[in-house]
């Protein structure tokens, strides 16, 4: 067994002693399942009253308690008939014993405790040593919201006191730098209860917001793109074409003008349909590539918004790309460029790629359909990267490609989709004349590459840990004089660095150059320049990054020089 | 008697003799009211069967035939009960009858003709020459739509020839570059019957739009605004706290989230106001200048749906500023500047002001009221600002300014306006802790620069007669080659230029120069690029105007100097 197996092993057992020590507790609390997970253990039950969080404390000690036992472990198979017996008053355990193939089943115990089961267990209860647990939260019988409500306590368990250690210091990271903490901390964006799920961004926000977009504008334009923009109000008429309203009308909004019903719009896509049938298109319009940074409104329920991460409006980069079929694997190849160009910007560990293949319920031909697949795989291939095949996983109207990318805490997010469509071009009746003369269907890439901006705003806050790069902080240079002679040359050092739109404040306050250094890194502004006399004298000014270090005595005009390379978005590093 | 009322009397006269004309055509018409106005004359009219646009000519042709016949005008007092005879199968002219104090109304006469008039005439109907009848449109007896539908025939009349050609002219231009047959000509912009009256901007308008927001990003960060980002959607509640539900909810659209009321907003403000609100404020962050580029959603009557002008959704360049009341002059001057400014890049022959004071329905104080129109005319004294007093024109809430702008066919477009505004602090509850440490409540003033984007991108095309200035212009560079042999050194320009975000494509059809440079001119590209065998060898380019004019052998880097200088965003010319 390889570590993980054992990791497995230890979880599933740990499972088993949660459950036991809320029997202990709590007897009348019907057990229903309880696995082992990738970051620990839950066993999802019944209480006669509802559990709180203070009463972890209270479960765990228990199982501390039963683990110190030290009771082994056995498994035994038992014919159904007597399991249903033992769990005759538990409605959860006889559905699923029925469900079990065969005459018996398993049943694992420690000491007077059992717990239907597939085996693979410790040895004893008191090999259960690093773990804990970490949060109740609500469940539904076999995760269907029509079935019974239970409640999941979750706990992790490690096999080594040092795993569990620097899983905890891990999640106190990732709380530290939780996108919603550090949106406060920053001032960067709010959320109110008057629009509860829409975000509202400050300032410092929507700066970052708008040079995200900038950026990707410029590369966008140099790989062809044309930007457009389209109502975020269209008749249901065209959500009813597009299949969005028979799908998805429970996450829309809906509006009425006149008598017309009118929605919100959840995706971009039939705007751009709208332009692109707005006049006749020959094949040398082709291929076509219209980016919308689009505002799209889609109802979550309250419980699951989460900050910027999932909320009720946000703003997708979309492309429509319409192509012919022979395009199609340098427009693939073309968006894989667009989109490792602009990711390797943002310093990720990581980008990895999966290609989703035709699903069992996939529309159009064959032929079509694997012409489609070996463009994807042969662009993938030319652009030399490595990818996953997902075999099956494409939606019914087309293949896909996904970028994965992987934080700096080791989180794994989708970013980026390539997304083939022989669907809506039949669907909005969308043409070209081709060379022959004959009307024919172009084919129609759905394309993003931030995904979600406001989305993907809260991944880099968090991958950054809130320290933004040179070029997308809100802040980028703060200026601290040592004492309040060298206002005059900040000033003037102010005014240089703004005329190459740097964005550069002066401390102004009459705080001591110590305390000036601490505002400036709880603010997290990347630069930092200290000027004193000898500054002001030589015409130079010290850098001092973020993390404490420092540049002294650069001249004035090589530092300006410097700011404008790095703040350049012509530059992908 | 003036030019002026001279054109007055005249035009009058042309009603009456438009009136004659119809009832010797259509004796069953019933006359209403037919006024001189800024533009011409008109009559409306209930006929017994509604005109058509082709009935003009038949009752233009009688006017003529009317004219001709030389008939005398003569005038009369008559008394009111003789009157009421005369009319008895009329009911609007018995209404008018009725209104008029004094026992006699006044009658004029030419021929067998009569109307109920108070005087000013020509001396015979042959003084009538130079005249046209325009158009045909509905209207509303007293000009309110619970009255009674009329029609109203719409002619205009000039005292010399010249004149009434001139008038021609001009209105020939105004259609040849209204904004909607550009926007079609050069590919801006569509509207589509899915979403009626909400603009779809093709690339070449989103590229326009962008700018203006860049230009005016650019200028407001100069200025010391801070740009945010407010959702679209608000809850009802806070419509019906700003005032809006009450006086505007027929012109808004609504929706409905979990069993929430919301707004599709109409106005900016409150998203602004919830970030004010968001933390405690000190007097210490006040000024606090807050812009947003906001799309709003306001609905209007389909009829009177208009291009870019008039839209049911467009974007504000809003911003709300927080100050203190004695902040308010210097703020004030602040925004003048901003906008003079702004709309000084854009080449209208004239900008005028005018400030709106107290109306009899004003709210707060006397002496507030008092201490923010004399903040507004002191500072416009201050920019060295002549204006217009509008006096009791401003809202309950507070005095205001308006910017209009003269556009280069002698319109005139109201744009930038800065209302100040005493009522929305108590409204939504907004204090700062003054120094004093009491809380107290800002000063709000809204302010916009263009007004709607949308809008002023109309204003814009006809003013410029599409020929939009160089750092707005979709297409900036177009580069003509005079043989494909020049096309590698167009690429190397055309690579050049791109390096520093010019918009510059290469013509690559087959054309020959002549077709390539009329292309050029029905794009309204600002700089045609001709190249030549000379200028590959000398490494130069020969410029081409839209209007042809031409400099020759420009050495390439002047010219890239010169393109990038004319495209700064940080020039105001």
């Amino acid at each position: 067994m390889g570590k993980k197996n054992d990791l497995t092993v230890l979880r599933h057992s740990a499972a088993h002693l949660l459950a036991n020590a809320i029997k202990e507790l709590y007897p009348d609390t019907l057990l229903t399942i309880g696995p082992a997970t990738k970051e620990g253990f839950f066993y999802d039950v019944l209480p006669t009253r509802n559990f709180k969080e203070s009463d972890l404390h209270v479960i765990e000690e228990k199982m501390r308690e039963i683990a110190a036992r030290n009771l082994p472990l056995t498994h035994e198979q038992m014919p159904k008939n007597e399991a249903r017996k033992l769990y005759k008053d538990n409605p959860f355990k006889l559905e699923l014993i029925n469900e079990i193939p065969g005459d018996t089943v398993g049943i694992s115990r420690q000491g007077k405790f059992y717990d239907l089961c597939r085996g693979g267990h410790v040895e004893s209860t008191n090999d259960i040593k690093y773990f804990n647990l970490l949060h109740i939260s609500g469940s539904y019988w076999r995760a269907n919201k029509s079935n019974q409500a239970l409640q999941r306590i979750t706990g992790t368990a490690f096999i080594t006191k040092e795993d569990l250690e620097a899983y905890k210091r891990h999640q106190e990271e990732l709380q530290l730098y939780n996108h919603r903490r550090l949106g406060k901390q920053l001032d960067l964006f709010s959320f109110h209860k008057e629009s509860a799920g829409f975000p509202f961004f400050h300032n410092k926000g929507k700066i970052i917001f708008n040079k995200l977009v900038d950026y990707l504008r410029i590369q966008q334009q140099k790989h062809g793109y044309q930007e457009i923009a389209t109502p975020i109000m269209l008749s249901d008429e065209l959500w009813k074409r597009s299949g969005h309203y028979t799908h998805y009308k429970d996450n829309m909004y809906f509006s009425k003008i006149n008598e017309q019903n009118y929605a919100i719009r959840p995706m971009n896509c039939p705007g751009a349909f709208l332009i692109y049938k707005e006049r006749p298109r020959s094949y040398r319009e082709l291929p076509l590539r219209l980016a919308e940074f689009g505002l799209v409104h889609r109802h979550e329920l309250s419980g699951v918004l989460h900050g910027l991460m999932r909320a009720r409006s946000f703003t997708i980069d979309d492309a429509h790309i319409f192509c012919t079929l022979d395009q199609l694997e340098s427009e693939i190849l073309n968006t894989i460029n667009l989109v490792n160009t602009v990711i390797k910007k943002f310093d990720f560990k990581n980008i990895t790629i999966s290609l989703s293949t035709k699903p069992d319920n996939a529309m159009v031909s064959n032929e079509v359909w694997q012409k489609a697949t070996d463009a994807l795989s042969s662009a993938l291939e030319k652009a030399g990267i490595k990818y996953n095949v997902q075999k099956g996983e494409g939606a019914f109207y087309g293949p896909k490609i996904e970028f994965i990318i992987h934080d700096s805490m080791g989180r794994e997010w989708q970013c980026g989709t390539i997304q083939i469509d022989f669907f809506q071009a039949e669907n909005f009746d969308m043409t070209y004349v081709a060379s022959t003369g004959n009307k024919e269907r172009p084919v129609v890439i759905h394309r993003a590459v931030y995904g979600s901006l406001e989305r993907f705003i809260a991944i880099l806050l968090e991958h950054y840990k809130g320290h933004l790069p040179f070029w997308l902080a809100p802040i980028q240079i703060k200026i601290l004089t040592i004492t309040d002679d060298q206002k005059k040359y900040a000033s003037k050092v102010q005014a240089l660095l703004q005329q190459y739109d740097i964005r550069v404040i002066i401390d102004e306050s009459s705080n001591p150059i110590a305390g000036k250094i601490k505002v400036a890194q709880l603010e997290k502004v990347p630069w930092m320049l200290v000027i004193g006399t000898k500054e002001e004298k030589n015409t130079t000014v010290t850098l001092r990054y973020a993390d404490g270090k420092q540049e002294f005595s650069i001249p004035l005009q090589e530092f300006v020089t410097r700011a404008i390379n790095l703040n350049s978005l012509n530059n992908t590093r």
